[in-house]
């Protein structure tokens, strides 16, 4: 990777996420893993030293100084959701283009203002949801859009639920209320409300109501919770996530003529290729004691895992950025205020009492 | 089947699925097809004919007229919903045994009108939900309820959907408010409740709330319409039901340490074997890349199929009661009033504009 047209990447914060994504930023074809910064020295040594850093990258002991740093291009930021306003516009301040982990903020209104810092300052801004960037979501996303097969989107349903340990539920900050308040929502939810979004080609719902049931830790941060989403022209929408249950994640949406099934929606069960089912207009057999077709898997392979296939595609814009002088994409943010907003909404929602919350975009 | 011990089922009416259920009665090892009674002689005759009756098989151009037969040991009823109050008191009152199709009611005061003329006759009721039947059922049945491997239950979601065709949507008895005003809900919605029940071991929720959104045709029968269940220990569930959209008909089950899923709900892929997963504690691997473990499949065969297992169940029961002067089993309508109940509280929660109703079972 000591391509001189590569992406110089830096990662702020040794959060357990950048040992992944540093991996990833090795992997990708057109970036470089930089640099890396912790509060101190000796931390970021010792997280370059296990994750196998390249022997040129640098070691900074403060986010400050890597920010400083002219040979680095972009930065990827797995900090706590609390710290993400002020790290995220310090980086686009510092022309630096923005890897970011998600939830993106704690709010709208704070996305917008690091979306804004992004745009004044003319740098990328991409969240760091992977599944996204995989080449079966291209696929899926091919047979949701086909009217002849899928038809029109009627439902979703969504789950993400894994079970936390007790040091997780004690100590992981998606638990705790000053670094990642919005919880078993900001982590899991975040992936069931973006593939409700997904399915329905991001087309906002006009309401959103929360489950009544969620479970909060002591100190006020939801570990489970549900909410249901809902369109004017009927479409309706579930998601259920949770830091208390079996490891399972779940999506299955249904249009009016076909049916769309995947069961390892955040992480493939494995690197190299992951599947989906989808049927078509199934008939059952004439006396209804069976079905004339199964659901058809479809596998879909990959070079390289969906975390460097996101890698690479941030990288992409970045260096047309760099190079072409081209803008800034906007799709990405797009999405990720998409999420966010339904994110809010669905927390307006618990804090109203399980009312029904409008959504304005 | 000219068993002499065997069950002798009558049928009175001869709806779509009478010829599944005939089939049934044909396949089980202790019920005789005895016979068939339609409105005029005419049709339940060349309903027999259609259906491969046995020559001795009694054809009635009146329902009266089977039930005075003094040979016919049951009745099976496919009449529409809104007879079946009338129709399954005089089954009762003529001292014969009763399978019923389902939803069993308008409501659970005329299911209770139903279950009263049973027992006050000392015949045996049952609905004709048929999945309760498959072996497989039993087997997820074991799985939901070892501890060591699925734990407690916290989350189902089950949708049950198909599209019905234009005919389908003009003229079925399901779309007809003086014959099944529970449409879609009584339909598709009765087996996403029952899956949901049986997920939760029969224990009922304490509220339900309807989804906003629910679809209904001209006539004010519901065509698609969802509800989310709620227990008081933090278990939720949701289900929805359409004759709007693709068929499909998937639940999922998530405990804390175990998830069962299967998408053949209803009607099996094939008769002679149908499948589910489990995965019990999976584990991502060190670097979130992958899973440690993929969910495992189940292949459970059967000799008849579930709907014939669901006959020879019945009958046995019945033998039971006539051989040994057995009392009648109160498990499957306890069951069927569950069901019935929260069909109740979902009508109750749509007309209340989707507020929380409380289950007082």
């Amino acid at each position: 990777m000591a391509d001189v047209t590569a992406i110089r990447i830096g990662i702020i914060g040794c959060a357990d996420i950048a040992r992944k994504v540093s991996r990833a930023i090795q992997l990708a074809p057109n970036a470089t893993l930089s640099a890396v910064a912790s509060r101190t020295f000796e931390k970021a040594e010792r997280f370059a030293r296990a994750n196998g850093f390249p022997p040129e990258a640098k070691i900074y002991g403060s986010y400050e100084a890597l920010l400083d740093d002219s040979e680095i291009d972009a930065v990827y930021l797995p900090l706590p959701t609390s710290l993400h306003r002020t790290w995220a516009v310090r980086v686009a301040q510092k022309k630096k283009h923005l890897l970011m982990e998600k939830p993106v903020a704690l709010n709208v209104a704070e996305f917008d203002e690091i979306v804004a810092a992004c745009d004044a300052n003319g740098v990328q801004i991409m969240d760091g949801t992977m599944w996204l960037h995989h080449p079966r979501t291209h696929k899926m996303s091919e047979f949701l859009n086909n009217e002849e097969l899928f038809g029109q989107l009627r439902m979703v349903h969504s789950c993400f639920t894994f079970g936390g340990d007790q040091d997780f539920l004690k100590n992981d900050i998606r638990v705790k209320p000053d670094l990642d308040r919005l919880g078993a929502l900001g982590d899991a939810g975040w992936y069931g409300i973006g593939s409700i979004l997904f399915a329905a080609k991001y087309e906002l719902p006009t309401t959103v109501i929360a489950q009544q049931g969620p479970v909060f830790n002591e100190a006020g941060v939801l570990l489970s919770c549900g909410a249901s989403l809902h369109w004017d022209d009927g479409k309706v929408a579930n998601f259920y996530c949770s830091f208390l249950s079996n490891l399972t994640m779940t999506v299955t949406a249904i249009g009016t003529t076909g049916t769309l099934h995947f069961a390892d929606h955040v992480i493939p069960y494995e690197e190299h290729e992951a599947s989906f089912t989808t049927s078509v207009r199934p008939r059952l057999n004439d006396l209804v004691t069976g079905w004339e077709s199964k659901p058809s898997e479809h596998t879909i392979v990959t070079d390289i895992p969906q975390e460097a296939v996101m890698v690479k595609e941030f990288s992409s814009l970045v260096a047309n950025i760099k190079r072409n002088g081209a803008k800034p994409d906007q799709k990405w943010p797009t999405i990720s205020r998409k999420i966010q907003l339904i994110l809010d909404a669905v927390t307006a929602s618990i804090e109203k009492g399980f009312q029904a919350v409008d959504i304005v975009s």
